[in-house]
């Protein structure tokens, strides 16, 4: 059984994160997310459009997601390798180089994130969208 | 084998969609999904934040769907229900009554939406934080 690692906010769930999940499932057996609370991501200087039990419950709908839990801080990414019994962690390309500390206790990659689709992305899309019809509405 | 049919946009896919096709899938073994095209959308006079091939490709990777397909005119819904050979057509109860000349061919079930969400709401969430952080950034 290969169990497979990763974090993210996963706000306004689109094809992008589809994707990446998807492709990190395909590195094993099982696929653990941790997905950041608002309290994290308030301390990241993040707010998002859906709160924490809201992107909590569209990703556990999501097919290639065998398991959610909380994303609390930076911190904890050793202690929860060793009580999932990590084999894999695994994140978007973006973050690069950033986790190569956990090497000793897990393999760690870092995939391709989907070209020209960010959740900053959709949210500037559908703030263009809505401004034209507030403007359509006066 | 109990198959379940049900039709929609699925733009921004949030928690009440999840709850909805959960519902909807619960219904029966199978559940068909028929997602309205960008042609049709905008037949209706309706616009998207994401294109029908990624509003596709989030549905697809949700647990409780197992076969999407194209919703191009208003006409089809008898056909589909014949093609795909279907027990029972479940709508949210936004659109009670509308479908009940199905009821020849199959069980016709309107379900109770979330309250408090929809796509337009997240639209206008995130138009509201957009705006905000434009107006931080000047």
């Amino acid at each position: 059984m290969t169990r497979v690692l990763t974090y993210g906010t996963f706000d306004l769930f689109h094809h992008g994160h589809v994707r990446l999940l998807e492709r990190l499932a395909a590195l094993g057996d099982e696929l653990y997310v941790g997905c950041s609370t608002d309290a994290f991501n308030a301390l990241k200087g993040k707010k998002t459009a859906l709160p924490y039990r809201h992107r909590v419950e569209v990703l556990e709908a999501c097919r290639h997601v065998t398991h959610v839990f909380p994303e609390e801080c930076w911190e904890q990414k050793r202690d929860d390798v060793q009580r999932f019994d990590i084999d894999v962690f695994g994140m978007g390309s973006d973050w690069k180089g950033e986790f190569d500390f956990l090497g000793d206790l897990c393999k760690v990659v870092y995939l391709p994130r989907t070209r020209n689709v960010s959740t900053t992305e959709i949210k500037d899309m559908v703030y263009d969208l809505q401004h034209e019809l507030r403007l359509v509405k006066g």
